[in-house]
């Protein structure tokens, strides 16, 4: 396993040094090769041992290699269409168990049964996690890979079910080796080195990662959590390492996720954050019965993109309530006149900002929220938790004067409020294209 | 997850005490109407609450209940014919990945989305185990099942991949709770209790389990291994209590597989046995480098039987070499003479038969084992064996005087030889119809 | 430390095969070299090694070396009488801190210098608990070698202190070997076997054990609890293996510990039992707060042997209460004419006594224990118990009807209570020959 | 344990804020009444109780009463002087058992059996160790404080006896917490940091560390070893954060000790250093059967006081050989000649150092090390690795040019080499006044 991972982590596709140009180009035919061979009824008998053999031979393999490789997977690993078309007929004759069976059987791509085969081997898994990573940046150049891809995505989403996961609390206690991996993918809130890390382990701070048996040691996606007496509005004092640790947990009243990252971009698309922050929920109000509150302090990434390319265009929508579009419009012209220049915003200094300008950038960032998030211009972060059934809660002015939340969002933060209660409710309103937003945020709109 | 696993081992359908009978009455639309909530896009906000529950309500079924359940599963949560011939039709038409995406999405029934679902409730994968046993037990009066089974055997072949699963010794050490199911699971040769058990827990014998992070403390399968110098011919003195164990590790030069058991009946048709003597096969060839043979001690269940049920008609048979039929008739011949009825074999004690008699058995069950095999009267332990790659090594006259033992093959053993080098050609002729056999067995027949 | 362990364990002495007995002979001197090499100077910076070989070579020595071994423990690894004397002089004179350090240094045998630098070597402290146990043994016969067993004694007990040791809970998930120490060495009511264990440790039953970090998966004393809803008269059905465990968690009342026993004759003298019972309690009452009661349901074993051997002479006895005397020698009256032969007691069938065989024997036993308890004809039990500051609270007629009980006690049993907040006093009271009785036995005296 | 270890860790003696003066001086008579109870006979029913509470008590006292609180232990629990001298007459006039054994129950200072028993509270051993660092410290004021002092030493030693403590090894696997604890308490070559440390965990560089099971996570003691070609001269490039890992095991025949580091103040003088290099060498040895040489990189941290305060004094010596005095005599007029002001050695830059210089200063660290090291004068490193059995193997000039290097030795090293085979033998002539030195170094000299 161990070699294997390595692999697996150093996912550099090349030459290895030392391999000759003529046995690097027998290479691609002896990972196909070893692919039938392990699809083969031969094979099966043998089959970790091939699995073993592949992985071993693809991680040789050089970033051309490995898109001509998808490529044959596409190409040879698919589906008989002429096959399938009988069998559909058959089954739609007479829907019988032996033909639903056959069907089944002939519109399922052979590579699934590949992937599974490889995944015998051990340390197979982190080596399919990582080729999908290789097979989702090709997709971007290789559109017709996307079948294959989707195989990747099926088979990864029934394996790192929740029901597979291992949640563990990360702390001080972890092993460093963890923690630098935790410093490294924090994608939110930057972690400036040991001691910025060692101030969100505190007793008031807490994070909480998803692992798998098969990737042991690798964070799959974690959230930082933050126990407050309030539902906080800025970030900067939550991660501030000067602030001291509030260690009375009489005064641990709402539970705060500000931060959540992936660590596997082999496992994009695999529905891991929303299982996380509820089986956190849930551990908490365990171990705190006197929690009230469960909701996240979030960035509002695409804000100034929007303002900045979708905004202008506001004008011209018709299907806005007309008192609403003129108010967003009075608030455009107000930012212009407040020195703000239309596509092209970044420059407000939150602190100084006259209440003017902070009540028009805050309307229209509400209407970026409640309205766009059911559209394609709408904020990622928004999507993710009003599609796991948040609730837009409060708008914070100021809440994040790191750089990065000056130039995403002037500056601006968000809450959204999880109520176990009212998930699925809110879910479901939410994909029929209404956001749930708290009394305060719709009096604002 | 205590409350499903204890349901999960529970495993009895039927009302619990105090429910009233009409509310038991409204169980099974309960379930059916969580497994259509967990389904849809609302319930996929909140689908491990939805799961949990469902599986709740599930375990309180009746049996009759249960019936209904996996026929509802048959007919609501299959495939819609006209939407798969659809999809097959454009796909036929142009094989692009969009339309083959389309093709796989309509032909996978929606129960298979719903298994994945339901496996994300904590204790889940018991859950799903425990029910494919209720559904194999009714499959028996009710082959109409076949594809709801055929559903349950894909995804848990997924998930029991042996990728996932975790081989661990078991000896004295282990917890006494998991000795007690090795004992109750020893299907080949009984263990007595734990005086006999521990004799095959000691330095010289092995045993060996494979075990899922899902179904923590539950064994799905185990293999036993005797460490001795020279191939075993006779399985009483393994696992003789008052044979003194070998220490030296210099005697061991062969492991002996002399009994592999499965623990969970829901995983019937998983494939385990194979990959857990291949990985124990190794594991063995590590510890031990002076190792130079695999083989097993197997015994030959079905001996008697075919003896009594095909035998007979090998009179009529055309397929054989003419030289081999007439030695085989008349080696029957030389059976009824000494005193069997045919028929109704049962009656031979080995240790008393004169040699006349002992090589008309022998040579019968040769033949039995080495072209028997490749059809359906076939030894189902020979079978898997032979499947697995493994060569018909030596016939053992005596080899197990158990009452079992003289019932299913008058005593007679078999050693199949497993060496790794030869495993996958073996294999593929077995697959071809060929058994391969010991130079020794060839010169026999 | 394998090694030594396992010399430690075989315990016995002897000459291993092999060994020529000139070579045998060799072996005490060579010990007793490595003794005083150890203890020299230059050995010091080499002890770990030396104590390793010196270990390894006491293994071999016969029983009769091992007795010339503590012989010379005694004679040459003592302190020197003249050198105590001077430095006890000059200390007087003036008891200044150097004079001081160099009267205790002179005091301390060094032997325990030796024995501390033995219990370096990996495994030490297995083999210096296997030498006290043959220690005691020799101490029978050789009362000389005390001196020797007492430095024995005061290092142990300060290396067992009870703030090293590790209490866990045994149960049916803990070790089959350790499982089968506990059957081994469960000294009050005998465990028949893997099922009666069993029973033992179902969820309203609990047994816990000490472990030294040192002494790995070895108990040196565990203790057996039964959680119930009433203080307990039999225990009979307290280990009766058909009886349903209780697992309605809200019953439990009364935690009784129904048996405890050690593990490690070399232990001898070391408190545990005391610590281990308050532990215990302690634990429980924070896992179960609805626990009211802690008491035991203890024999009475010297009662039969007081009743023969002491009883008798009550007669002769001055000081007891007239009243009192004249009560019990109505009692054994009592006795003798309901069948009972003076000095040959055993044969009381406690279902079937009469009512005035069962008030006399009752009387008896509540004198028995509630005052020979502070002299040397006491109870062991009741000794052990009320030294720890349990107060004696009920007499149990047809306790215990096993063979044993009915031998050692006529089936009478007793509970102690333990309550917490009393121990110091009552141990107190006991130290100065008061025995705390429950008001219902202080009537019936 | 949490609350003691928390104690035990902040160690800081003081009022606790809400504590009233009053209060605050009834404390320490609290504390002594508690010991006195728990050495009485009533208080031995209750102790682990009385321990718990005297040492809660304790963590409360001022650093005043802590000193008046060692006075008590001092002055009223010792042993009573006549007491002993009439034990040790009654010894000297009959060596008997019994006579032995009052006399050293008379001459132990009942705090040792005080010690004993507050260690029977859970956590109380870490409170223990603290306690004597506090000593420790008063003891540069109190020399009367001795005899208790050693009397903690004495329990200390038989507690933390090599037999009991557990080595581990240090890793980047290892726990932040326990890293932190590394990076601070590292006295030899200061880590910088976290990049700092990792470097030094990589695979050709070890962290072993000794712990003690009442400990846990606490290092009483770490060494660090670079495992490299060659015995090696200089210790920038083994802790170098750039230097590139050697991974190729075959390459390590050097197992090079540069760093040991204690980490419990309270343990100063308790044998640990000395064990734990020879358990990592056996370690290692096991682990890499190739390694050929065990050695230390050490500093010399007494040479430039050496230089500056003994050097001088040479003219009067008369116990060296006349050759070799005239000769150091030569090379301090050297030093003076070469710049270098007698008395005020530090300003020497190893790299531009003439010949001669080098030569001069080489010859006097090389008389410092193989001659002054049987003396008081002697280099505290040194006198420990010659003390251990280590040879004085090689001179390294400009081995440490951090300042602290320049600053101590004038960048001087020296590696010690240690032979299991010959350490007893080195040892036994250090101690009889003899450092045994390479050939090199004699011919040096």
């Amino acid at each position: 396993m161990m070699l294997l991972s390595r692999m697996a982590q150093r996912g550099r596709p090349g030459r290895p040094p030392g391999r000759s140009a003529r046995a690097q180009a027998r290479l691609l035919s002896q990972v196909v090769d070893g692919c039938r061979r392990l699809l083969s009824e031969r094979g099966e008998s043998n089959s970790v041992a091939i699995a073993q053999e592949v992985l071993a031979l693809y991680a040789g393999l050089t970033a051309e290699q490995r898109l001509a490789f998808f490529k044959l997977l596409d190409s040879d690993f698919g589906p008989d269409p002429k096959a399938v078309l009988e069998a559909a007929q058959r089954y739609a004759e007479a829907p019988e168990a032996t033909r639903l069976m056959a069907l089944i059987h002939a519109a399922e791509p052979p590579r699934q049964e590949l992937l599974r085969r490889l995944n015998r081997a051990s340390g197979g898994t982190a080596v399919i996690v990582e080729m999908r990573r290789t097979l989702l940046e090709l997709l971007k150049t290789h559109p017709d890979l996307a079948a294959v891809e989707a195989d990747f995505l099926h088979l990864l989403s029934s394996w790192f079910n929740p029901g597979f996961l291992q949640m563990e609390q990360v702390d001080w206690r972890s092993p460093a080796a963890l923690l630098e991996k935790i410093i490294q993918h924090e994608a939110v809130h930057e972690i400036d080195g040991w001691a910025d890390l060692r101030r969100r382990l505190q007793p008031d701070r807490r994070c909480f990662a998803f692992f798998h048996p098969q990737l042991p040691g690798e964070p799959l996606i974690f959230v930082e959590v933050a126990l407050v007496a309030e539902m906080p509005a800025a970030v900067g004092p939550l991660i501030d390492v000067r602030s001291p640790p509030q260690t009375d947990e009489r005064q641990y009243r709402v539970a705060t996720f500000y931060s959540i990252s992936n660590c596997q971009p082999g496992l994009k698309g695999v529905s891991l954050g929303n299982f996380l922050i509820k089986r956190v929920a849930e551990h908490l109000q365990r171990e705190f019965p006197q929690l009230r509150t469960f909701c996240t302090l979030s960035p509002i990434p695409g804000f100034v993109a929007w303002l900045n390319q979708h905004a202008p265009g506001l004008r011209e929508r018709e299907d806005l309530p007309p008192k609403l579009k003129a108010r967003l419009l009075q608030a455009l012209a107000a930012l212009v006149q407040h020195g703000g220049e239309p596509g092209a915003w970044s420059a407000v200094q939150p602190q100084q900002a006259s209440e003017p300008l902070r009540e028009a950038l805050s309307l229209l960032a509400a209407f970026y929220l409640a309205h766009e998030s059911v559209t394609p211009r709408g904020d990622p972060v928004a999507k993710f938790h009003l599609g796991n059934g948040a609730r837009l809660e409060r708008l914070n002015w100021a809440g994040d004067l790191s750089r990065k939340g000056l130039k995403q969002s002037l500056g601006l933060m968000v809450n959204y409020l999880y109520d176990l209660r009212h998930i699925e409710d809110h879910h479901e309103r939410f994909v029929h294209g209404e956001v749930v937003a708290s009394r305060a945020l719709q009096r604002l709109l």
